[in-house]
């Protein structure tokens, strides 16, 4: 998994060296709207700890950590309006998931129909 | 969002009455094969309790629960060797993200490249 990058660019949004479209904080969680939305509603919810994929959350963060990141999710979505239309939320970890920032980091994707949850063929 | 359907097929699968290819279980979580499996590795891990969307769980679950069913997908992806090459899981809520068992589900998906994480264009 390799060792924590402290200076990508998630990290450095949390440090507020870099700007962002804030939408939620609170002691565990930060979220704000994705700078290349793939949908009208796109918005990234990140813990503050350093973890750099599920793998790393799921092994090293509190029961109080992981709960707070998806009930974050859920309670933005609700707030956004999205829990009666639907919405879907995903997270990729290492290469074959394109996961593109190594900070775990949780895709929330609304306000239109989202197609198939994945491309049937191998993708590119 | 409505009342949980106690005969939705993972009530049911987890009542024993119907068959699956379990992969891990413990007090809160049931993993087993998706019967439609979209990539090589396709597995749904779900809560134990009565839940029927991440809306719900996120409003009702308890931490340790919830904690419960994210560190189990990164375990069950571990176990499968999926953490190197990497993985995708997802979650669908409601009409918009064509939900089709009313009852909490993560898809843990992997064994290929995945391709984008969405269609860009408004989905069918």
């Amino acid at each position: 998994m390799g060792t924590y990058d402290p200076n990508n660019i998630f990290a450095r949004i949390l440090r507020g060296e870099l700007p962002c479209r804030k939408l939620f904080e609170d002691d565990h969680v930060l979220a704000f709207h994705d700078i290349h939305p793939q949908a009208p509603v796109h918005v990234l919810v990140i813990p503050k700890g350093a973890y750099i994929s599920l793998d790393d959350f799921g092994a090293r963060a509190s029961d109080i950590e992981i709960a707070a990141l998806f009930r974050a999710v859920a309670a933005i979505a609700r707030d956004l309006g999205l829990d009666a239309p639907g919405y879907r939320f995903m997270a990729n970890t290492g290469a074959d998931a394109h996961q593109e920032v190594p900070h775990f980091h949780v895709h929330l994707l609304g306000g239109r129909k989202l197609g198939p949850m994945l491309s049937r063929k191998a993708g590119e």
